[in-house]
């Protein structure tokens, strides 16, 4: 129980901006189409890359009723035309005395890449369009003392500055206002990226803003710890980002969402660092400014570091899968799972049209004979009663001691077998959780072949979960209809996170656009109508994702006047320059989106 | 799993202040020595209300090293001199077509008693002082909309306002400022005190803040849930007093903190309602005000209800208690049972003191008949080595299912055995979980008899615990004697809560003052050698109890600049005008703090 809090060697350098260009597959760098017509997986972190996966297009051609031929494609224009960087000199200048050659770029593809996060309407933009603004200038800090001064020197000229993680934000929380005049800076935390210390008595860790989930977690097991943090992003995203973002992670059932893994963090603001000499398990303190960073998504200061628990790694790590009739017996189970049981580290259940995408995804060589066409007389023989057109899978993973995932497990198996599941085993389970981390990808390789798609996500009390879904689905598919547009929408949800009270549901919504005039507005006014009957249906305006400025307009239905004018007026008091200018949640957003309210 | 809220029927009323004011023991009504010198137990709610204890007294003498002869009191002045209330007409003119004229007070003793919580300087006052400044007026709204009322026509006529839930704050948050000049009046929420809609379904219900944790446990335990939420001071404080102290309670391994309990909050502010149209089970919706009403400790706004989970209540709850030869052994096998089991509702340890001090409030009557002069015999012959003073006991607490119960029972008894551990029965471990209600009553008897008494807690990483607790223990001790004051002063502590992090640290204080120039003056001086020296031995200002303006002079040791700062403009960004003046964690107290910086 003695503390010898130790350092851990640094963690190799991240990539710069420009390096991480492909990293998320919007060059199509994870999928290829092969002469034969199938789609072949090439990302390089995929197992099974070089795999041919010949149920992927077939299955989207039925389900969105369009031939999508695969040689007509929509081919990019990345990179788009970039606005030109709009100088600061005196600022610029003192910089250059702070900072070492390497740690400025006004490079106009890093200024790009720091221009935006992950919406669909930001990768078409980048694709077919171009961004008005981008940042006029990225910075690299190497240090707290480095980010503080280049806030000092961005007060002294009049500069805006827009912390920068991972990038993978998808609100809008990166999009430059258009009506910022004063040069803007993207300060990319990507070399603050280090675990100061980890004190195993306490199990605590210091950990830099900037650091990535994946390196962090690689870093932290090398010394036979995790932080448990896994958002579906965690390949890219950043400590500093789940923070300000709010983020939570597919493990939460066992080692909670960011606010409860997060025991101090260290800000530089226009105003000073807000700091703690102490970090102590859980304090009633008065009014605590750390709390207020949760949510802040880059308008109130740069993250520079947090200390956050750890945990020891588990013992044991457990896929498994259950299969379900349909998704209201597999609702059912969950709630049932969190009221007579202990719910796994995850637990995630698929709808039926994304059940079938997951098996699409599996390669002609491993025993999928019976898809797509053969499908459904595979499944009904082979599984009795089950409808391939309303099944539903439920994926696990267990993490814990030995006894704890046995109970954990003897409860699932319990409960399932009590709402008519079917036990599908480890590696179902296993596949259905790398999923999600794929899904981003296959947006970007089928944006090639005229198809729009995005996710949002809510949370919804369980009475309400079931007709939140159908109705958002129902929702997306009237839209559409009613505007006389090709073929059929995409609409899948998951349950990806449950609670005693409700669950979070995450929505995938795609179209295939071409010949539509404006595809761009149809998607936002889709979305916009998804989010709308989200919000009619008792669901949140996020669970996880953050509010940015693809939400802001939203927030009037969801506070009363007074709680945004407290949010508006503490951004003033301490920020009264505005320093922090991106704007998300601003209520004042630089471009009016096309809504229909 | 359809959600049917249902409402319940109204609680029955709140005592109002006046009736409530022997209800904390304060006039001495729990404890009366007989004329054999004995104590009995005369509170109606002890089960053992009418028995004598007869170890209770010569263990104090013992410990204290004083004579403390029974007939010798320092009689209570109680009620002290009132100050005279200021009027402000035109304001109580505007209320009196508010509220019902039972809803409005000047009563002196009424005004009085909202004047103050239960820090030992204000007991000392009452009885033996007096209180400079108490509110000037008391009004009982019934409805947030009478609140909203209040609130507005105190802003017009410039009155300050002060919440008041349970009155049980050991912080001095309820002292009125003296250099206040606007008339100050108290907003008693005990008739707002309904729970509002119970949703079985979703596992939330809606309760009015002004709700008493031992009525609201009542009530919903009618409805088959439970909150789960138990501070010490749940026989009077309230939902609202909790949210606004961030209050921990000691079955928070099962049920969790008060921020992890509450889902929605309902504010009356200067500014308007803060309040949300909806509750979800986890958002992310940006900067969300009702995370800042955490620790407000009213000088934000008046909370008026609350959204909460609730929790069936628990097919099994058992006591238990394990005895361990020291508090090194207890504290270390706290820690284990944090990393290899899963720690059962509520763990506490005691110290050797407080275990003494639980055995001498066990009745003549019932098999103690070893207790003080032959206790040593008894338990060095019966318990093999365990010295009677050096031994502690750890009370446990278990709520859950059958098999969680037996799982958790189990890993006690593993653990136990590896520390030296003892098991000491059921009945033992409900005595210690309730001894902690009894405290605050044993307190207020002793002053009577020239003893003052104060409890202070901490919070501190594992490795630090052990340290601190002697350290704390020492300084206590060294400054008494430093100062050449009567015997010896009683210094004991237990731990409360165990996080993977560390623990709760809750420490009791108390001397003998007879023919001490100026006790409360001695009093202050230790109570901040004791809080410096926890702040020296890396523990937190507070765990629970807040800061109010006991503490505030401490925030600069952990808080930086600018994280005060920021407190201190959000403050006045969202209340100009100070309506909310109660001036907790303001920095400027109404009064200097005896203090040696």
């Amino acid at each position: 129980m003695q503390g010898h809090r130790f350092t851990p060697p640094p963690a190799p350098p991240e990539p710069t901006g420009a390096e991480s260009l492909d990293a998320w597959g919007f060059r199509d760098s994870a999928f290829t189409v092969l002469p034969s017509g199938n789609v072949q997986l090439t990302g390089s972190r995929y197992e099974l890359s070089g795999v041919e996966l010949p149920y992927l297009l077939p299955w989207i051609r039925r389900v969105m009723a369009i031939e999508l031929p695969v040689a007509d494609t929509h081919e990019s224009h990345y990179p788009p035309e970039i606005p030109p960087s709009r100088a600061n000199l005196p600022f610029q200048s003192e910089i250059r005395g702070l900072l070492a050659e390497d740690a400025i770029s006004d490079d106009a593809m890093v200024r790009l890449r720091h221009g935006h996060g992950h919406t669909l309407e930001e990768m078409y933009s980048i694709r077919h369009g171009r961004l008005e603004r981008v940042p006029d200038l990225v910075v690299y800090p190497g240090s707290e003392e480095q980010v503080t001064a280049i806030v000092e020197a961005a007060a002294r000229h009049d500069v805006c500055l827009v912390p920068y993680g991972g990038g993978t934000n998808v609100t809008d929380a990166l999009r430059c206002p258009v009506e910022e005049e004063r040069t803007i800076v993207s300060v990319d935390l990507s070399r603050l990226n280090r675990i100061l210390w980890i004190d195993p008595a306490n199990l605590m860790a210091g950990i830099e803003a900037g650091a990535v989930g994946r390196h962090l977690q690689a870093e932290l097991a090398r010394h036979g710890f995790t932080l448990g943090h896994e958002p579906d992003s965690v390949e890219f995203s950043t400590l500093g980002g789940w923070i300000a973002t709010h983020a939570s992670g597919m493990k939460k059932n066992r080692y909670g969402n960011i606010e409860d893994l997060v025991l101090d963090v260290r800000v530089v603001t226009a105003q000073g660092i807000l700091s703690r000499p102490a970090v102590a398990p859980r304090e009633s303190a008065g009014l605590d400014p750390r709390r207020w960073l949760f949510g802040s998504e880059g308008t109130l200061g740069i993250i520079t570091s947090a200390v956050v628990k750890i945990f020891p790694l588990p013992e044991v790590q457990r896929y498994d899968s259950v299969l379900f009739p349909a998704f209201e017996n597999g609702v059912r189970f969950l709630y049932d799972l969190t009221r007579e049981a202990r719910p796994p580290a995850s637990v995630r259940l698929v709808d039926n049209l994304q059940f079938q995408l997951g098996q699409t995804l599996k390669p002609a060589s491993r025993g999928a004979k019976a898809l797509i066409s053969k499908a459904q007389k595979f499944f009904v023989t082979r599984i009795k009663g089950f409808d391939p057109d309303r099944m539903v899978a439920c994926t696990f993973l267990y993490e814990g001691s030995p006894d704890q995932v046995a109970a954990e497990q003897a409860g699932v198996a319990r409960l399932a077998r009590r709402h008519g599941g079917m036990r599908a085993g480890a590696e179902n389970g296993r596949r259905g959780y790398q999923l999600t981390f794929g899904i981003a990808y296959i947006r970007d390789f089928v944006m090639k072949h005229w198809i729009l798609g995005e996710s949002f996500e809510t949370s919804v009390p369980w009475s309400k979960a079931l007709e939140l879904a159908d109705n958002v689905k129902r929702r997306i598919h009237d839209e559409y209809a009613a505007r006389g547009l090709p073929g059929k929408p995409f609409a899948t949800c998951r349950v990806t996170q449950v609670y005693q009270t409700g669950v979070c549901i995450y929505f995938y919504f795609g179209f295939y656009h071409k010949g539509m005039q404006d595809p761009a507005r149809v998607y936002a006014e889709l979305e916009h109508a998804a989010r709308d009957e989200i919000l009619k249906s008792g669901g949140s305006l996020s669970h996880h994702h953050g509010v940015g400025k693809i939400r802001q307009r939203f927030l009037p239905r969801v506070f009363s006047r007074t709680a945004l004018e407290w949010a508006a007026e503490f951004k003033r008091a301490v920020d009264p320059g505005n320093l922090f200018g991106i704007s998300n949640q601003a209520m004042t957003s630089d471009r009016e989106r096309i809504v229909h309210d």
